[in-house]
């Protein structure tokens, strides 16, 4: 499983050239294929190209992979196979998060009140992925909907569920806040927050409130159980748990139970919920993965953890107490196992510099869809109360399944001698 | 080349049951991968899992894969690199067709007359796919766009270019009509109609109108030149030319010459257009398959229309003159060279109940979308003047780059006995 082993070797043009072995660890910016996923995708690229929409056996058996693959992912989130709607990933899940999708009108009882029409009211985190942000931005912007944004706390890094209960009002419709934080690891209080929420719409005996959380970062790092955390609405991202580019959205009872309407319009494929051709190899890739979690979560949190742990112990133990800054640590708040964003403090050690010395680390300062914002530190990290200076030093290091302790050493050593070499630089 | 053969292996239960060598003739429905794709799909899901957006080696390298399928991409419709947009699939495409996307309001001076706001007017033909004809309903039902749906003539099977003269309105701002029927096969007169469209926007001093095409029938079967044909936007389909289920959208310099709004809000992939992590692999794939269209249109093309044609005299000379009618059959249209549309005339021998019958032919009544719409005939078949009962009969049979004429023969021979077989059962 030592993905990061054989798939870069590194293309020196200058034969005489030797380049060390890079290591990556960026498994929150994305994750390689399990051997397992590639074979069942490629196997279904091969044989399992049918229309699954044809009645003749070619549509069937494509209709089947896709059946095996739904129960799979089903069971990976605690929730029904008729819970589960394929999409072509977290960005197209994030949009539809809204229950509605940009353009649609939240057709919900919340925003009909005294018999006329209110503004739907949305509340998201200062800490969402762009694909939850930007769309609440531009639904507030096109005057469709109002949208609070609660600060994490600059103490826990999470979001309190008192300043959710707080930012609660009447047409308050949809809350979405991310399971797990990306560049910091944190896990969020979504459970306590889906029971307060509840508890208040019970006693105010306001209409129902739409409970969304963004679980890419989790799965497959820690338990997610949709229906144990009571939400209604749970985004599923293939590449972050070592599947394929597709996604999933879970909903509780889908047009049933909990509203969901369609973004876009064809086929009637995924009842209508999303319809385009499904892409069948893609969707096997996704189960087969999911399947992989529902067999071995426990191993894989577990090696994480004792990977995580030691690279932490490492990275102390070779700079010092002084020179380390956990971005990761809150007191009181749990994080994703695979997750250290730390700071090694010093003149001349911004994250993107360190990043790009580096012989061996493959890493990341922060989202890789921000790679190119310059040097601005992480807003996520300013958010959270990591001061400036060492938001800017920031390196987010995050480790996979196959990372070994061995690894953790080379890139320890790549980071020491790298520090040496800017500072004498400095 | 001969797909239909090994990928369906009948799985029989029983051993001693001895079924025929099924034949797949539905590849208006999808397309299997060409091998060479398969193998690109699958190399680039070991080896190029890196997030395209990462500043380091694997992402480069992921980035770079996509940019040589764009090239290849744009090559095949006559585009250049930056206006190809990748998207999830045609679906997707047809949505974002209108050049705003579900939600969005058509920010054009054609909608501003006067000094006020009037509704946006769209013009699509009454043979759309799904995909672009309920996106357009739903416009007009939520009050968001006025939309003509032009009848195709009865006698050629086209859109007829004055008809969409015709349907012009000062508020016009998009035409949507799609390049080739997947029914029927006829090629509508795009080029005209984007003249047309075009000189008399010069004339009126009104504001240009876009226009786009869905080609997802026609690629890989007849020359398709975006520029050439005049539109603004045209939609590719990777499926319908053996390539994996992802799509694209052609756009006349997006942004800049021509408008396109995102649907989905993100991490600013695609320039914004597409965010969401790109599917490196499946992009490849479609790669792959635009640079092989690019190499060898001709021989397909000639290919699908020499089976085609045998396919059709031996329809004749087995079941004579009167008993086969071809729907596909239009005075002075052009059609695709694979599509054969025919019904066998007799009692009993309703399109649906000839193909469960068969024991070798997989072919199709319609589109595989509405495989599940009961007896009802297609409405296409219907809107291009078929009769009723002519219409029920019909089966769309089309062929692929692997169809050998010793194919034509075998599913000749199963229809006709499957039509014996029917008929001495009524």
């Amino acid at each position: 499983m030592a993905h990061q082993l054989e798939r870069y070797p590194v293309e020196a043009n200058n034969a005489s050239c030797v380049l060390p072995r890079v290591i990556y660890m960026d498994y929150n910016a994305t994750t390689p294929l399990e051997p397992e996923v590639v074979e069942v995708v490629s196997e279904a690229l091969r044989g399992a190209w049918g229309n699954p929409s044809s009645s003749y056996l070619p549509g069937v058996k494509a209709r089947n992979i896709i059946n095996k693959s739904r129960e799979n992912v089903a069971r990976m989130v605690g929730g029904r196979a008729e819970d589960i709607v394929f999409t072509s990933g977290g960005t197209e899940v994030s949009a539809r998060h809204t229950g509605v999708g940009p353009g649609e009108d939240l057709n919900c009882s919340n925003c009909r009140q005294n018999g006329t029409s209110v503004r739907p009211h949305f509340i998201i985190s200062n800490v969402e992925h762009d694909s939850v942000r930007l769309t609440a931005e531009n639904m507030q912007t096109e005057g469709r909907a109002d949208v609070t944004c609660v600060a994490v706390s600059k103490v826990t890094g999470r979001v309190e569920v008192e300043d959710v209960v707080a930012a609660l009002r009447p047409a308050t419709c949809l809350i979405s806040i991310m399971m797990a934080n990306n560049e910091t690891g944190v896990i969020m209080p979504i459970k306590e927050i889906c029971q307060r929420v509840r508890s208040i719409s019970t006693q105010r005996h306001v209409p129902r409130i739409l409970l969304h959380t963004d679980a890419a970062q989790a799965i497959g790092k820690v338990r997610v159980d949709a229906r144990d955390l009571g939400v209604d609405y749970l985004t599923i991202v293939g590449h972050k748990f070592y599947a394929p580019r597709i996604g999933a959205l879970f909903v509780n009872g889908p047009g049933n139970s909990t509203p969901l309407y369609p973004m876009l319009f064809g086929g009637g494929q995924e009842r209508n919920f999303r319809p385009g051709t499904e892409n069948t190899p893609m969707i096997a890739g996704l189960g087969k993965a999911a399947e992989l979690v529902n067999s071995n979560l426990s191993d894989y949190e577990t090696h994480l953890r004792t990977i995580r742990s030691y690279l932490e112990d490492r990275l102390l133990a070779v700079f010092g107490k002084e020179r380390i800054r956990f971005n990761s640590h809150f007191p009181g708040s749990e994080t994703l196992p695979n997750t250290c964003n730390v700071s090694i403090i010093g003149p001349g050690l911004q994250g993107r510099r360190v990043l790009s010395t580096c012989r061996r680390l493959l890493a990341s300062v922060g989202a890789a869809c921000h790679s190119d914002r310059g040097d601005r530190p992480s807003h996520i990290l300013l958010s959270c109360g990591v001061p400036f200076e060492v938001a800017s030093n920031a390196l987010r290091i995050s480790v996979g399944r196959g990372t070994s302790l061995k690894d953790v050493d080379l890139v320890v050593e790549d980071l020491r001698e790298t520090a040496r070499k800017l500072e004498e630089m400095n």
